[in-house]
């Protein structure tokens, strides 16, 4: 019989809220978080994420789903945000990137999935589009949907092609504001940094800039990274946890597999351009954590900003407003920390997974982050 | 009743090939042909079609399909190809980019399609390797698939979702050397360039350099521009022939809608650095034919180098050969000139088509072009 | 005794204009040109040139010089415009592109000149800014100058370094609105194209798009292209001309060794991004002259746009308006348009010139040009 | 009296050397670093540095200098090397860069100096090519040189434009294998980091690969950061360190306004597209110093590859041979690495310095970091 196990938002965010978050257990991170600490802190924003957990009667395992972010919630489907994408290590896929380079615009959601399945997604996010039943105010269906990835293939039967376009749909039809779950869920599920069990991680920042406050914000669907490498608030974290490691099959000499994906969202104005640099800064947050974004890994950034709802409205001579270069610094600062702490909470949220072909993953043991923390100085919580 | 027509490589080749392509219809092109004046001249390189032709029972029509280029034939399952692309305009999809600009290889098939069957395609790349039986020889497999699309929903009933894995999966196992068909097949069924119908189109063309014989071969899958651009070996065409427009259901002046994917192979060595060089030729190939490359048209070309088989191995130091900077003119060159051939080749091969939602489009008329190219001192044919 | 022939734009300009231009001896273009046809139709644009002509002592010859264009006349010192470059063939040299690239925005001028004197131009606009007695309202000086060039060394004495730091600074201080001089003059003096004698060159659009009328103008420095592969307005005009080839020294086997710089100028309002696409349509108008960019030329371009003068105050929020992507093509046209004529007017106003080292270019000979126009039924002046 | 105080290299180095680099202070570092840790233990590479220090008589102050890196020492001039660049943040200059993106090679030195001398060195490059007497083995002279900078305007007299021709090519000719001098030297003599007096520092890393040993290094001009943002081996060295800070005439919440230029240089074979790649994980090693790649920020880097000198021969068809990519990680980790230690060398080596317009900059106080490493468990030497 086929049992498939779905956690929708609702349910995995209200289990996953009462775990403790990265800062709660004492990680000292810089920067003042937004009310969540999460990619929707920025108004608008929704997040869809649906979780596939099944064990298969031929002895496979189903663990992988499908995270969606809508820039502008429902009305993403008629109103486009600035964005802009840059590729550390192009070892993965994130589809729509050549419009988004020309245009400078991101005409619908953005949605994380496993590697084999981002065309099943592609296509979805399209057919969904129709079953709206009308095209966008320009006269247009979305054709060139951004979907992203990263390989779940250690724990999750990557091969059976389990994500199908009604879980796609699920994930837009319920994607909402308000807390988002993390660790293993959504397009999360299956993923693993540093070889312990990760998958999806948020962060947000203030960003008080002249009178205004603004929000940047990260999502990470993070599978990256061997043990040696981790780093979390400047402590080598992993040299001194080498057991535990994943039990996936493979050695961590042939390097690193993963990958990472990471949206960055901002209330902020910016144009296309700048939010093309905000994109790279990314890299720098990962690069924190010890990465030096092996070959092996897709490590792909997008950065939105959901200001100017009305510059991209279906008119001939538009208008934007925009934060100066001059005055761009705190926003890069607040995107190296936001996806500096997304990564973090992406692995503190996980829990050991058992997957597929007997590969197992162990989550990163709290206690031992806390010891560690304590012993360079770094624990920022209760004593 | 479902009623699907399928033609198949060998026979729709055999049809096409009786009609005449656009030098022997007298139109002058600069450099000389390889043997079959197509992107298989290439040799190894295979191309395999499969053509969707139905008129569903609901009044809607398919008129789709799958092109697909191999750039080893069946070694490219274990063997990749230096490789590279740009976009000129990228309205249009091409996946699998960020991993061949990164790691300046190309793993697998290009596969050319429509715009709302990218996803399947995909996929079903990924699938039909699994079904293989094995990784490749790194252990892989290969799950970052090329592929490119341009936009039939003219023609074609694309929100039908009409192609299928299987059509991907026979497109591959059926690809041969040998005559490329042209006009209304594979991915280009349902295409349609300067108000005229078109669809794939090849040519090549023979570099001598420094005592090696080498072939430089464009395949296009077209479906670009205005008629008044329309520009064959120089003459003015277009403003001639304002009449015989498609019947598509909208204006000329909503701009150019479509897009044009340029496939260019060569046996020449060369390293990724230098394919991308050459990738940017084939834009100087569509400027010759009039377009300037509108906003709706995703103009997206990629250049792959079938020598250097070894040179990809899995081994830690690897050797490859090429062509010096200083050599490589003759191969711009031959880009340029074999590009504007295939498109010409693919207005020309076309027939009228009737379409989906009572849109139709004619086919270049060969008198008035023939008479035009008299006109204007351009006819290479016996008059 | 040192003898040199400077000729300032005023003087140039008057003399030039009495020469028929492109267009005045029956070349057909499409489009509509401003009333200069020349990227002074841009309001606010100011051109510079400053052009040394002199026969040392030692027998050796400069045939060099400077083209400088101001963005906004003399508050291009303190108001930069939105810009951004391309590189179709990157064998030449622009300074200031990383900027340029990062920031979206032109800071100062752009000068033209020959390849061993970028360095000394670019530090003499730094020295020029200087001696205005302010930093710009940012509190900055420039320092990150545009400074591109072709490479004259056929018939100048490139290696005796002629460009000095007060020709740089004359260019600057006597720019001007009006007619722009053509052929010989300024950056352009000691150019060849097509191994006929070359230089400065420019053209202009009107673009009348919902409402509003704007211009699209380029200005060339060209010094690029072997005879073959000439074309004016389609006519295969290069082969019919195998004669009168510049005699410098070297074979035309060489391959293409000289380079073309390409400015467009627009008062429309586009974002940076957008300028991004408008440059690379440059490379589709020189694509129609038969270019097909040689490895040896350095084909590079640069887009700005003077509206928006407040858009990059000094300032923490600012405000653009920018054509919308969607009514854009109809300056991707007139990209095309202005630089295909701007290329051919550089070679039209050109005369014959004695250079150093013995070498000598001749000028395109226009009684062959229209011969050659009405021979293809392209003649449109009057028969 | 006009008095200038020039260290040469083996002066400046011969001092240098008696003082403590980063690690024999005891800041840990991860990896293994060649015999010279600096960039000439990648064989053949010379550097030569001419440092300007000098009080005019008008009370302004002369801070600057010129580091040349010449990939293949003397050999440079006939032989280029593979190279690429990347910018992370383009507030600043590197000529050159079209060429080497196309091209893919490095045809002559590398040279480093200040903003507004960028381009007399550029043309002082070019006519010391020309003293040579000789063209490349191509028939060319250089002509498109490399040429970075970073601002020393807060200590130098910059306006005074101090940097001549003869300092170009003093650095050239004098260049050497051996010890690298480190600090307040060449190009780096007026630089500040993370508002602590910086400069020139360089770190190598040995990497085995498949029964090979190789090196890869890094040269570091830096001025970039400010204080609080200083991390040094993960420890938040800044924030406890706000006292001297530099005093320049602004204020820090100005923001960054300094640069990084990194030069990686390596003996491993790798092909143009990978030394891109290398090229971007510079930027990661900054990223662990605290970095977010400031606005004002010119973060800037180029990678070659000594390997394969027969590569870039004048021949029509070349060999290469390279580095797998499944094996590139240990370079990735390599470059990191020795970027993060160039860095922390720079800011070691340079001592306080008292500059025109009575500003000044503090070295970092040697004992106050060994205390801040010991707190935070950090310290590797011997306690």
């Amino acid at each position: 019989m086929r049992f498939i196990v779905t956690l929708i938002l609702g349910l995995a965010s209200s289990v996953a809220l009462a775990d403790p978050r990265a800062r709660e257990l004492g990680v000292p991170f810089d920067g003042t978080p937004g009310p969540l600490n999460a990619i929707t802190d920025v108004g608008g924003v929704t997040v869809g994420q649906v979780t596939l957990l099944e064990d298969l009667a031929n002895g496979k395992k189903v663990r992988t789903g499908v995270t969606t972010i809508l820039p502008r919630g429902k009305a993403t489907l008629d109103s486009p945000v600035f964005g802009a994408w840059f590729s550390l290590n192009g070892n993965g896929e994130m589809t729509g990137t050549a419009w988004l380079d020309e245009a400078g615009q991101l005409e619908g959601p953005v949605v994380l999935t496993n590697t084999h399945s981002v065309g099943v997604v592609r296509d979805a996010v399209i057919s969904w589009r129709v079953k709206q039943g009308k095209p966008d105010a320009s006269g247009y269906w979305w054709s060139l949907p951004i979907v992203a990835e990263t390989w779940d293939g250690d724990l999750n039967d990557i091969n059976g092609f389990h994500v199908h376009p009604e879980h796609v749909w699920r994930s837009l039809d319920e994607a909402t504001t308000g807390p988002v779950a993390e660790g293993s869920v959504g397009g999360g599920t299956g993923m693993i940094c540093h070889e312990f069990k990760c998958g999806i991680g948020t962060a947000s920042r203030k960003v008080s800039e002249s009178g205004h406050d603004y929000i940047v914000a990260a999502l990470v669907q993070a599978n990256y990274g061997l043990r040696d490498s981790l780093r979390i608030a400047g402590v080598p974290v992993g040299p001194h946890l080498r057991g535990d490691t994943a039990s996936i099959g493979r050695k961590p000499e042939a390097g690193e597999m993963g990958s990472i994906i990471i949206v960055i969202a901002t209330d902020a104005p910016f144009l296309p351009h700048q939010l093309k640099r905000i994109a790279r800064r990314a890299g720098m947050g990962l690069a924190r954590m010890g990465s030096s974004s092996g070959n092996g890994s897709g490590d792909i950034f997008i950065a939105f900003s959901t200001a100017n709802p009305q510059a991209l409205e279906v008119k001939p001579l538009l208008q934007a407003s925009f934060v100066s270069n001059e005055h761009i610094d705190p926003f890069f600062t607040a995107t190296v920390q936001a996806t500096e702490e997304a990564i973090v909470n992406a692995m503190v949220a996980a829990k050991d997974m058992q997957g597929t072909e007997g590969h197992s993953a162990r989550a990163l043991p709290h206690d031992k982050l806390i010891e560690l923390l304590k012993r360079y100085g770094r624990y920022s919580g209760k004593s």
